[in-house]
């Protein structure tokens, strides 16, 4: 009888587990979407507020676990590993409880999880860049030099600001993933090194996280909230603990079942699809996260969100990059044209990938840029606009500005010393699309592999699950049990590559010359 | 018993005929569309080659004005003018018979009229500016220091270069409006300064047409050439004769009926609008024409499309300029969203006007751009768009560039030292589309008064038949009797002025940006 691993994967509108054996098949999937969320409650998204509530996850957790073990030996199962979105993070008391799971906090959604695309704290994110500027620790080295709305200490501030009753009962801010494997364990949160160090501005250099001194400078609300925090991160292969007795019952799992670390999904994803160093693994969906690992970093590369030790495969500095947009701007264009009428993308698509490569050309800003080098001034253009421009020639620009945009991420590892020799590809978009993976790869003058599982961040989680419990003594050794494999490999077609390396330089030059011209009217 | 007299206005699709008293009253009208040109006859609009049959106008000529006589005494009528197209010239026989209309060339489109928007002959332009601009003399410089692949030059030579049949046939090239004149008048064509001088480089201070050493040097197929053609021109008050005996007896008009001379549309629309000094008059319609005339002008106005002493008022330099496109920039726009469904313009335009004034930032050159400063490499732009980005969102900003472009060129005129007193708008848009001409006097920080006739060039052309017949002494008394006035008149609204400001300060910023980079990569 197979050893049994158990993968969440917290998405942005689902969770879903994966159950797989100790040799990485897959025995059963399930997927719960959040129904608070759902209907659209706790978020306003004409203000960028985007709240979600604890009680979602708690509901998914059960449905979607016992869903996978319908069937099952649930006493096989060994582990369990948890990634999610982030930064996701909620104010909690000092019991560690998320307020919303409070009666009085209820309905007060700065008592829930500020999921990662909430834009609220736009203002505390510059105050954060605008202070470590010209303190004597710039905070943000490691993160690509630039703090982000989206991130851990910008949302702190702003619910302890906005809220003087969430304020007055917060003891802590726990980010989604450590929250998750706390509570399944039942004890206290053991911080994840991937999470902390890309959005908290962890770092052992400067001793954890930023200084109290920072902090009390930033905002006097944030006084004697560090001792709040924690000091020490850990690797997600380092078990958090075991199954609590509510949950094992509640599961029907032995109280046996060990905890791994959380981290977030793209990170495990890299995991699940079995990166390696040289690699760049490429999550792809309606935006991308790209990922690297490296046994040897001793430099910071410039411009991308984060390299932390540690945040994918312990004893490697993992490296994370990605674009605010990808798929979105295909479904952006999609609504766009939906002014007139529905559109089947397939066949816009169909229609766009016979077409000989235009003169139209676009930059994929639609969402700000994510990296190289995070500005979240920039918006989308088309240019080469004739009155002969048809939608399936726009498409195809868009479609190529995307892959333009991920190479100039590729470009920008490669010019920071971090060689990329193979490429691999997750995420719904590398399933879905033919026509965007063949562009890509022609763009990137590299073959594309597509993972096999369309489970890799769920699958990561499995494998961290099979290192806690002791199924595999390492990472290492997990991934090359698991992994399985892939399924597609695109190869770069020698015509369109000429074509494309000319585009691609005048993509450069148009989004030089945008960004100044965006830059100037700021 | 009112002198009646006629204009004869022949646009790209259809020739249009309008009866109008003395003193300006219209009585009758009647338009006819080109019969083979509807059909898309002897064009290729994959090559850009617009050719029309001369037959087409012919029986234009004799529907529309049975059309306007219908009912009414024929007797009465004192005089016909005519505008045209242009430049669109067309190989003649030693007779000035278009070839077209010998039986040998009947069906061949090299020996038909070359329609203005045809651009078979880009190659050509660009060996005529390349040559002038090492001559002693830059033939271009009343010309806005451009010549286009639309002229009479560059066209006249395409077809020596690439028919031989024609070019053994043809004993000079004539423009449309002289071809007609001289036709009606049953004598020798009396060429127009309106198309000669814009069109020919035709100018008084080199003697007439560029020196045959210079279209010898250019292509010895034009040796000869220049001595078939013409050294004087004439304005349009100038009678070319008297109607013939033929078309006398076909029309049912006496022989006494004065033809005056032509010229092209915008000009006489300029005219039928009543012009005056300092007053900008805007033909919009799928491109525009802009029109100025000055009593004194001693310099060279650079950037725009010409300045021809008498091509607009006798005694006056008429000034043109114009956006490539306008009108058509929204027709694209319809056509863009077509690929999904149906859309109702009028419906779209009301979604835009509802809109505030956006980030969405577009550069009106989907037709490249014709002024200020010609450049055809230019291409259209679409910026500042986010995954939120509608398509009213887009539709106004196309309208805000259109206006942008059109205020550009009256800054140019301004800063050439031909100031802007006030502006008056003719043609299909500025009769159709309040919310664009809202948007164009916010924009201008100018009132915009619209023409009532809708008829301005035809009408123009009338107001010279007057002059031409003895009707009236000249063409400012024609004016004065004849103009229909204005009857709609859009008033800059202060609150959108100063934030239109701001936005044309980006537009302006943006056009110098994507033009140098447009032309780094031509």
């Amino acid at each position: 009888m197979a050893d049994l691993l158990i993968g969440l994967d917290f998405g942005s509108d689902s969770v879903r587990a994966v159950l797989v054996t100790a040799d990485g098949e897959e025995r059963a999937t399930s997927v719960h979407s959040y129904k608070r969320w759902e209907r659209g409650m706790y978020s306003d998204a004409a203000r960028s507020q985007f709240r979600q509530h604890p009680l979602d996850y708690l509901e998914g957790i059960e449905t979607v676990i016992r869903g996978v073990l319908k069937g099952q030996d649930a006493s096989r199962v060994r582990g369990i590993g948890v990634d999610t979105t982030g930064s996701t993070p909620c104010a909690v008391d000092s019991e560690g409880v998320p307020l919303a799971l409070r009666p009085e906090f209820a309905e007060n959604p700065n008592a829930m999880f500020v999921l990662w695309k909430d834009h609220t704290a736009i203002r505390e994110a510059e105050e954060i860049n605008s202070l470590t500027k010209r303190w004597k620790i710039d905070y943000t080295q490691f993160e690509g030099g630039v703090y982000s709305s989206e991130w851990f200490w910008a949302k702190y501030l702003h619910i302890l600001r906005h809220d003087e009753a969430v304020r007055a009962a917060c003891h802590g801010f726990v980010e989604h993933c450590d929250w998750v494997t706390g509570h399944l364990a039942g004890g206290p949160v053991k911080p994840s090194r991937c999470a902390a160090g890309h959005k908290a501005m962890w770092h052992e250099s400067w001793g954890g996280l930023p200084s109290e001194e920072f902090l009390a400078e930033l905002d006097p609300l944030l006084a004697g909230r560090r001792a709040e925090l924690y000091t020490d991160t850990f690797t997600a292969d380092v078990p958090v603990g075991t199954l609590s007795p509510e949950w094992a019952e509640k599961l029907g799992l032995s109280t046996d079942v060990a905890i791994a670390g959380g981290a977030f999904d793209c990170h495990m994803g890299a995991v699940g699809a079995g990166i390696e160093p040289g690699q760049l693994v490429k999550v792809i969906g309606t935006s991308t996260c790209d990922i690297m690992v490296a046994p040897d970093l001793d430099h910071c590369v410039r411009g991308i969100c984060g390299q932390v030790n540690g945040s994918v495969i312990p004893g490697m500095v993992g490296l994370e990059a990605g674009q605010s947009a990808f798929g979105d701007i295909y479904a952006w264009f999609r609504r766009f044209l939906g002014y007139a009428g529905e559109v089947d993308l397939r066949q816009l698509e169909a229609e766009a990938a016979a077409l000989p490569v235009g003169n139209v050309l676009a930059l994929d800003w639609m969402n700000g840029r994510r990296t190289p080098d995070a500005n979240q001034h920039l918006t989308g253009v088309i240019s080469g606009i004739n009155l002969g421009t048809t939608a399936p020639m726009v498409y195809r620009a868009l479609v190529e500005s995307t892959a333009f945009g991920a190479r100039r991420i590729a470009d920008r590892f490669r010019g920071e010393g971090v060689p990329i020799r193979s490429v691999l590809a997750i995420g719904g978009i590398a399933r879905k699309s033919p026509f965007v993976m063949q562009t890509c790869a022609d763009v990137f003058e590299m073959p594309i592999k597509v993972a096999k599982s369309d489970q890799a961040c769920a699958l990561g989680a499995a494998m961290f699950a099979s290192v806690a419990s002791g199924v595999h003594p390492d990472i290492q050794a997990a991934m090359k049990a698991m992994n399985s494999g892939f399924d597609a490999e695109y190869l770069p077609q020698s015509e369109n590559a000429a074509v494309y390396r000319q585009k691609y330089q005048r993509y450069c030059s148009l989004a030089d010359a945008m960004e100044k011209e965006i830059m100037r009217h700021v």
